[in-house]
């Protein structure tokens, strides 16, 4: 996608920020002449009221309600928002931004070093959620809003929406954080690290350097795609799903897919190659293992949240969710609770599984949109 | 390890079947010269009624209670095997053989094909759990025992146990099945196929004809166990082991092993990698994937076992073994109660997940010495 210096937001496209005003990163470097890609839907209104941030989880993007520009897929939340949804453009100045180290716009490890002149690949310094949320602000401000109605997302959207909460309560009046955690686990790590080996294990990954030799770790990255993929639903949705059920009548006795779920998983791993980049998704993971809100405030999560007990949250979790269990949620809404702010806390009755949060959830749908209504009349939007 | 015609069976080593004595494999294929691996502990007493089988898990192998040739560890089960231990050598004649498809003396996809001269590779034939069997009651027989006091299995080993009664429960006294299942779910096989697939992405798999360009898909076999030895564990036991746990005072800002996690799994990525074949991954992973008892018998798993309700039967899972979850064990109890065999279930408190069978847990110790006592007495051994 072409850099372009937007002036009007409407609907979104490349934000690149001028040079004197660089990124300042959690590990001590620097980006300088960052650029941001993002959509937006509806129109800001008079007094800057109805902007709501949608952070979007790791292999997501900004179009959250348009066509995949690569893939031509409807955007993937469209079933959140459009007229009459929860989030409705109608009423709301609804904005998506991809995060930095992504691949669909935003600078990242493919982004070009203007130090060098080639795609940064390992050089791209490793960035955090809370650098990812500081891009958002710089993007949010230059789009002349001061606060925002709501921050919401799931997932590592949702870790994105919690650091929104601890670094810029004051720009914030409400929070919503779906299918998330405030800091990754032992096993959400170890998952991860599996997904990064096997990238860095493909000999065309090249050090990071693969954008110069012409190639991609697409194997390996598929590979990682197809692990991660399993901890997004649960066992008994794949069971439900999927089962034993052959591809053809009887099995092959070789190792072509015989059952469906593998062809489902092969299928999920090279359809992602198309759309994403493999540095980014080293980059992306590491961001999120690297994620403990607690960890700053001496491990005390309640106190990461003392500034935001004006912000109004809604926390939302799916029985089957394995990857981010309900138990972090609670967890979660505790120490929001202990910090003095209003938490609402849903936990949904699902099978589906961490991914239940994209998918058909008619409960998480008209709890946002109570969460939501509430908030506009506090607001005075309603 | 060179290939023994062994005439006693004392301590164990490869068993070599002459031409005319092939195994028929239920792909229809068939393999001659079959070769086991395997060991033995104590003595077969007179009447020859004192024999137990250990079948071992998917990587696994016959060195249940002797050092590792490769490794040099002490044997996978010494704390169940020894003298006052559940299965003594100074009652008990243990023997353990490695599984066909293998890669520590069995005939497997690294042994050499007769017709070519040249290391099977992906010309051998896909094999079954009921293959496996089939071959362990070849080498029963031919150590002159009619009929085992005892088959015991976890894991896969588990599948094997319950393979022998369904197909010889004339040759069984007893059966102790561990944290196993009557098949593979869909997450069993997603979770396989991930690393059949981080394999065969290794360029150096060279479509399993490694041996013959003196290479080894070392990086695909690691990430492969890695995927799978999350799987092993509870997400409880690796946040109390591990939690976020660093390596060193601080965080890398980069791609090596910052968290002790990530460590730990390279570390069984790798040490992995200098014990087993593979191609034996893969063909060892199919079988598990192929394994459905109550398939052959339209569906029922109690029809299954209806020839096998004069054998003892002892069942063990573990509370927090996700990978073959407690259900599935019960799911077989109630199927062996239905078709009219003794079935003693033991559900055993542990968080330490799957692999809690071969750790520390007093509990399974005591149940299964129980359980062999009272069939002891049963079979006038005691």
């Amino acid at each position: 996608m072409a850099a372009l210096d937007l002036i009007t937001p409407a609907g979104g496209g490349t934000w690149r920020f001028p040079e004197n005003e660089p990124l300042r990163l959690d590990s001590g470097a620097v980006l300088e002449g960052l650029e941001i890609g993002y959509q937006t839907y509806g129109q800001l209104n008079a007094d800057k009221s109805n902007a709501i941030l949608i952070c979007h989880a790791l292999t997501g993007d900004q179009f959250v309600a348009s066509p995949h520009p690569t893939t031509g897929k409807p955007g993937w939340w469209l079933r959140m928002i459009g007229p009459g949804k929860p989030l409705d453009p109608q009423k709301h100045f609804i904005i998506c931004s991809n995060v930095i180290g992504g691949c669909m716009g935003s600078t990242g490890p493919a982004s070009i070093n203007p130090a060098t002149g080639k795609a940064y690949g390992l050089s791209f310094p490793v960035i955090t959620i809370a650098d990812m949320v500081r891009a958002q602000a710089m993007l949010v401000k230059a789009l002349g809003i001061e606060t925002l109605f709501a921050v919401i997302g799931g997932s590592m959207g949702g870790m994105q929406a919690q650091q929104w909460a601890v670094d810029h309560p004051e720009r914030l009046f409400s929070a919503v954080i779906l299918a998330s955690a405030s800091r990754h686990s032992a096993q959400n790590i170890a998952f991860h690290e599996v997904g990064r080996q096997a990238i860095m294990a493909d000999p065309d990954w090249r050090g990071g350097a693969y954008a110069e030799h012409g190639v991609q770790p697409g194997k390996g990255l598929a590979v990682a795609r197809m692990a991660a993929h399993i901890t997004y639903l649960s066992e008994p949705a794949l069971q439900r799903k999927f089962g034993r059920e052959l591809k053809r009548d009887g099995l092959s006795w070789g190792f072509d897919a015989d059952f469906q779920v593998e062809s489902y998983l092969r299928h999920q791993g090279a359809s992602f190659v198309d759309r994403f980049d493999a540095n980014s998704y080293l980059y992306i993971t590491r961001a999120t293992d690297y994620f403990d809100i607690a960890a700053a405030h001496g491990g005390v999560l309640a106190k990461a949240f003392t500034g935001a007990r004006n912000v109004r949250f809604c926390v939302l979790s799916f029985t089957s969710d394995w990857l981010y269990p309900t138990a972090e949620s609670r967890h979660l809404v505790r120490a929001l609770t202990a910090a003095g702010a209003k938490a609402a806390f849903v936990e949904i009755e699902s099978d589906k599984g961490h991914d239940a949060f994209l998918l058909d959830e008619p409960v998480m749908d008209s709890a946002l949109a109570g969460f939501l209504s509430s908030a506009e009349r506090d607001r005075g939007l309603a």
